[in-house]
C-alpha cells in the first residue's frame, strides 16, 4: 500500500506504473524524517483516509488539516517573530505620534534593553500590538510585513525568519496536498500578517490562513475609492477554545489532521480526534537543544514564556493517542539550510 | 479566442483538439444566456483574464469570484428562505421553552396568520433568529437545517428552496470555476445555514461560503466529548460594508469579479471594481414578472421588502460600469425545471 500512496503523491496514473514502479518506489515523501511511529503514523493516516475503499476513506472535499504555526511550522524561539515585528515598528509609531514617546510601554521599548523588554506585561503588549497592528489601512500593513520581512534577521542562524521553517513539516504539507487534503494554518498569531507570507513560504493562500483577527471598516479615500481600515476590536482570538471556534467560522469542517506544538493547540487537537473515523492529531516536542531548543516542563525541559508544553498536555496526548513528534529522535534534518 | 476557453471548460488538452473542435464549438458555457451586453461581459472578462500572454492574465491563485445568494443565485421573493426556516422552527421551540407561548412575537408567529407575520418589526424577527439560531449546538442546527430543506417547498413553484436556482447563474460559477477560479457566497443570509446545502446546491464547499457569522462556544458534553454551541453573539454582519469586511476576514484577497442584486452589494461590487486590471461587477434585476418576479423601483418596478434595486444603486452601476443583467432579456431560461 506504501508503494500506492507513492505513486499518487507524484501524479502518476494506472498506465504509467509498469514504467514508473521501479524508480518511483525510492521516493520517499518523507524524507526528512527518521523511520519510527511518528512517521509511520503519518503515512498510515494518508493510506488509511485516500485508499480507495478503504473503510476510513474520506471523500476528496472533507479533507483538512490543520497546523499552528509558531514552534509548529517555524521556530518561535526565543520569541515569536509577529511581536519582534511589533516592537520592531514601534519606532515607526512615535514618529507618526510623538507624544508617546514618554509614554509606557513605548518608552521601554524605545529607549530599554532587551531583558527590559523581556519583562513587558501582557497589558503592555497588547498596548504595543494595537498601535502597530491597527489603525492602518490593510493594503499599507501587508507592504510594512512584506518590507520587514525582507530584513529582519533571527538573532540565532542570521536568516530571514521565513527561512527558519521545519524542513519535516513542509514535507508533511506537501505529502497532505498531494493526496488531497487542503493543509491550513490555524494560529495564535494574526491573521492579516501570516497571511502576508504563508504562500510564499508554507504553499497555503491566504484563504487557508485561519488566525487571530480583527475588525475592519470599510470606508473611503479623498478621491472616492474604497479601501479598509484595520481597527482595534478584536473578532476572533484564533488561541485554546478560539481554535476550534475559529476552524468552524472559517472552514465549517472538523480537520481530519491537526498539528500542534502547545497547550494552545489542545482544543484543535480533542475537537479534531472527536470527529468519526480515523483522525490525526500530533504534538512537535522541542527536544533538540543543539538543533533548535529544547523546552516545556514535559520529560523535564525548562519552562519558558513561549509554546508551553506543560507535563497536563503530554498526559492527554498519550490518553488520547495523540502522537508525540520528539525533533530530536523523529526528524533526520530541521532546516532545509542545515544538513 | 473563444474556442479556446470553451475548450478549457471542456477539460480537453490540446492533443485532443484535432478530434473534438467541430463537436467543442458547438458547446456554449452558457447556453441559458441569450447573446447581449451581459453574457458578452462574462465570456470577455474569462477570456482576458486567464488567457496566457494577456495583459489582463490574473494567475490562479488570485482568481477570485464573489455571489451573493439570495435574489442573486436563487429566489428571494416574496420572503427569504432562512427567514421562513426561523418561523417555521418557532414551535419547536416553544415546545422546549413553553414560556414563550404568550410572549411577542412568538405569540403572533404561533398563532397569527401570514399578514400579520408580514407585519413584524425588524426586532421582532432578531428575536426570532436569535431563538431559532442560536443556544443549540453546530451538529444539531446543521441536523435541523437539513430535515427541513428535504420537506419544505416554495409556496408559488411547489418546489424545495434548493430547486429554485438561477439556472444562468449554475452556468456562470461552472464557466469560472473550469477557468481556474474559486467561486465564493458572499451572503447577508446566516454562514452556516448557508453551508449546509451549499456543496449540493452550488458545487461551493462551505469554506467558500461568507455570511453573516456568530460565535460558537466551545464545550463538552457529560461524556467529555467537546463539541460547538452556537452563540447569540454576532461576529459578521455580511451586508452592505460587512461584505467587503467579510471578504477580508474570510478570503484575505479582492475578488475579480462579483454578482449582486440589491444596495446590500453594493459595497462588495464597488471593492471589486476598486482593484487593479479587469474586475468585473454585475447585478442581477429582477424585471420578468411572468417567469420570476419584478420588483426594486429601477426602472419603475415596484419596491419591496427585499433585495432593493434602488434607483441609486441603478445610477452609480451605470457611472462605475457595472454590468446590469436583466432577467427578463438575458436569460433564455431561469430554471432548470422550466423550459
Amino acid at each position: 500500500m506504501k508503494l500506492y500512496i507513492k505513486l499518487a503523491i507524484m501524479g502518476f496514473t494506472a498506465a504509467t506504473l509498469a514504467f514508473a514502479a521501479a524508480v518511483v518506489f525510492a521516493q520517499d515523501p518523507l524524507p526528512s524524517w527518521n523511520d519510527g511511529p511518528a512517521k509511520q503514523a503519518i503515512v498510515d493516516f494518508i493510506q488509511a483516509t485516500t485508499t480507495q475503499g478503504s473503510p476510513k476513506f474520506v471523500p476528496p472535499a472533507e479533507r483538512i488539516a490543520t497546523f499552528d504555526q509558531d514552534g509548529t511550522l517555524w521556530v518561535e524561539h526565543p520569541i515569536y517573530s509577529q511581536v519582534m515585528y511589533c516592537l520592531e515598528r514601534v519606532p515607526a509609531v512615535v514618529k507618526v505620534k510623538p507624544e508617546l514617546k514618554d509614554v509606557e510601554p513605548f518608552k521601554t521599548v524605545l529607549f530599554g534593553n532587551r531583558e527590559a523588554m523581556a519583562k513587558l506585561s501582557l497589558k503592555d503588549l497588547e498596548k504595543i500590538l494595537a498601535a502597530t497592528l491597527t489603525g492602518m489601512s490593510v493594503d499599507a500593513f501587508n507592504a510594512e510585513v512584506k518590507k520587514w520581512l525582507e530584513t529582519a534577521r533571527d538573532p540565532r542562524w542570521k536568516r530571514p525568519y521565513t527561512e527558519l521553517t521545519y524542513l519535516p513539516m513542509q514535507e508533511v504539507l506537501k505529502f497532505l496536498r498531494a493526496n488531497g487534503y487542503k493543509t491550513y494554518i490555524v494560529t495564535g498569531g494574526g491573521q492579516d500578517f501570516v497571511r502576508v507570507y504563508s504562500e510564499a513560504t508554507y504553499g497555503i493562500p491566504s484563504e487557508q490562513v485561519v488566525g487571530t483577527a480583527g475588525a475592519t471598516k470599510y470606508g473611503y479615500d479623498q478621491s472616492g475609492k474604497p479601501f479598509l481600515t484595520k481597527e482595534p476590536k478584536l473578532l476572533l482570538n484564533d488561541n485554546n477554545a478560539g481554535k476550534p471556534e475559529g476552524i468552524h467560522l472559517m472552514i465549517g469542517r472538523r480537520p481530519y489532521a491537526a498539528f500542534g506544538n502547545s497547550t494552545g493547540d489542545r482544543q484543535m487537537l480533542e475537537y479534531t480526534k472527536a470527529g468519526d473515523g480515523t483522525r490525526l492529531a500530533m504534538l512537535v516536542l522541542h527536544d533538540d537543544a543543539k538543533r533548535e531548543y529544547a523546552y516545556g516542563p514535559a520529560q523535564g525541559l525548562p519552562d519558558t514564556k513561549v509554546g508551553t508544553f506543560t507535563q497536563a498536555l503530554y498526559d492527554q496526548a498519550k490518553k488520547q493517542a495523540w502522537m508525540i513528534i520528539s525533533m530530536k529522535n523523529d526528524w533526520k534534518r530541521i532546516f532545509a539550510f542545515a544538513q
